[in-house]
């Protein structure tokens, strides 16, 4: 993902709720397929070291996601195109936004 | 358990045999009552909130066990005691022991 936020974005009341649902929703998915992913891990541990394993695996998750999913308007679109080229969320998704961010966004899922 | 470690016991290497059985068996079995309850958990999970408390049961239990495991001769007696009193060990699988080892495990199984 890139760093450098783009500071000049003006964000409608529309706009802003569009990406807040877009946002929620590639949530949603991300943490579903971890919640599925860590009871997979749970299930096949036998051992304390597997037990540890699930642990380094929640732990590095958490801090992950807890990085990722921030809602700010200078670093928005840099957070929805990873979302979208990760697959967590579809470009349609974001219909409504204006054409300036859906150019920058889209342009951002092919680098 | 208390925190004062006996500083005078001598521990032969039969003895020293006897108490690392025992301790590994204890290992074993709260380990094993880890695994099931982790397993549990997993199981019930459906959100993140339902991982990242999994994953604070599991960091605390690792920290906890990391703590507790520790066979050096000064604090065994301690340690045997508190595994036998919560159930992790029989005071039967100490046989061997001597007399005043044993005296002093029965003792601290008591307070």
């Amino acid at each position: 993902m890139l760093a450098m936020p783009t500071t000049e974005a003006k964000w409608s009341s529309t706009e802003e709720n569009i990406a807040q649902s877009a946002f929620d929703a590639a949530f949603h998915r991300e943490t579903r397929s971890m919640v599925a992913e860590a009871k997979r891990q749970a299930e096949l541990s036998a051992t304390p070291e597997d037990l540890w394993a699930l642990n380094d695996f929640l732990s590095a998750r958490r801090h992950y996601l807890d990085g990722k999913y921030d809602f700010h308007h200078e670093s928005l679109v840099f957070v929805l195109a990873q979302l979208a080229k990760e697959g967590w969320l579809e470009l349609s998704e974001l219909d409504g936004l204006s054409a300036d961010k859906i150019a920058k966004i889209r342009v951002l899922t092919l680098m």
